[in-house]
């Protein structure tokens, strides 16, 4: 009866970044990982075989808005210490996405039987941690509350191709009156390696935008007559310029379920 | 002969705060001061009677935006030593204006034979001080370009009353590009002393501006299809709400003839 009692209950929510992560290596915690741990950084995953890592890497420091590097593994290796000291890459996020040249072959919680010798993590910023500076800041988010994803969309702007990666960035886009949209710059500004000061403000037929209420990934959301769309590049960029090349193998998070670390939003503010 | 010819040339911009003093004071230099001792403070000025001078001050520090105050003072001193260590308010502006009971009573350009003991000087940032900042950073300032005044408008934004004085705020106005905007409202946020961020940004309309092309102040500027306004608060703001005060008595500098300082705009940048 009280294991019943027990298992009927919604899972506590991690508190720490630690806490999340052997909450979901043990598979106490399924869901999306937006709301856990606050306060940590959570971070974009992709799983690159050796031979496409330096290019994708050097792919990452071009394009520095869309890619912020957190952390590259070693060869093989499936921690990231700078992150989190005790992360095993392979059990620590909630689901995952499998490609084989470039068609989903899986999404399975675990990769441990898919690990092999040359996999190079890459841990990239998300605009979880931005976002958390904008809602202590009084912004309003509208993807938060309607309750849906960011909307996202494939734009004009061309990223700095590296060997085989290249392909458009991506864009997430979040309404705001004007004050506001001056104000999320200015505090986005102190977040470099979390995406950074948005791309562009207003005017989104500049940057190939044709319906702000059709967007290529996410949701949309109410732009009301007197509020800006405001554009910061985009996690989902890696994701699509990935998908293009079409690597033999590769590894992503399923979205939604991100990795979470042991380090701080705030230690990544430049003031 | 000799003497005849160096009366016929220009002259020589003074390169300092002090150089530029000397060179007003003496009557050497009478032009605008645009341009001469450039990387040093300029300022907007606005000498009162002391019996409005706390209420003024109160303003100043309910709207730093509009009226940033670099420095005031002491009654019936002609000194700012915390700006210029020798400046004679009474000769160091190239013209000033004199109101009386709101209407202008001259245009001199020594005040000396006009002091009194309780007059009290006030010392406004000016948005020269950032627009050499968005110069120095690639961002082109249509008015430079178009050579006129900065396009200024009232607007239907309140400033906070203190005593009698009240009114709007105005704002100045530049025209970019949607990068450039959201560039220029980062490198003007770190210098908060001088007008520091935008007020607005696009949408005219929202704040009571009905025609970009027909400003209350300073000259109309193009603005292109793919360029957005972007709003600061600008020092015409306290000038306009002494003006509606119509006090006995008051001093300002003549339009762009500011007074120079010592201090560089360097020091006022918070980072």
């Amino acid at each position: 009866m009280a294991s019943a009692q027990a298992q009927s209950q919604p899972p506590a929510v991690p508190q720490t970044g630690l806490e999340a992560r052997l909450a979901i290596r043990s598979g106490a915690w399924t869901g999306p990982t937006s709301g856990i741990a606050p306060g940590f950084v959570q971070g974009n995953l992709a799983i690159l075989p050796g031979a496409l890592a330096s290019d994708f890497m050097r792919f990452c420091q071009l394009n520095p808005k869309p890619c912020p590097l957190l952390a590259v593994g070693a060869p093989g290796d499936w921690r990231l210490p700078s992150l989190a000291s005790d992360l095993d890459i392979r059990t620590d996020i909630v689901r995952y996405r499998i490609f084989r040249n470039g068609e989903l072959a899986g999404e399975p919680t675990d990769i441990t039987e898919h690990w092999r010798d040359d996999l190079v993590i890459f841990a990239l910023g998300c605009s979880f941690s931005f976002e958390d500076a904008l809602t202590e800041g009084g912004i309003e988010l509208r993807h938060v509350t309607e309750n849906c994803a960011v909307s996202m969309y494939r734009t004009n702007i061309p990223t700095t191709a590296a060997g085989p990666f290249h392909g458009p960035l991506v864009v997430s886009m979040r309404p705001m009156k004007p004050a506001d949209a001056i104000r999320a710059i200015q505090i986005t500004t102190r977040f470099p390696a979390v995406h950074g000061a948005p791309v562009h403000i207003g005017m989104p037929e500049q940057i190939g935008i044709k319906d702000l209420s059709k967007p290529d990934y996410g949701a949309a959301v109410t732009v009301k007559d007197d509020e800006i769309p405001v554009f910061w590049a985009c996690g989902v960029t890696p994701q699509s310029v990935v998908a293009t090349v079409k690597p033999e193998f590769c590894i992503t998070h399923y979205p939604g379920t991100m990795l979470v670390t042991d380090r701080k939003n705030s230690e990544f503010a430049i003031m």
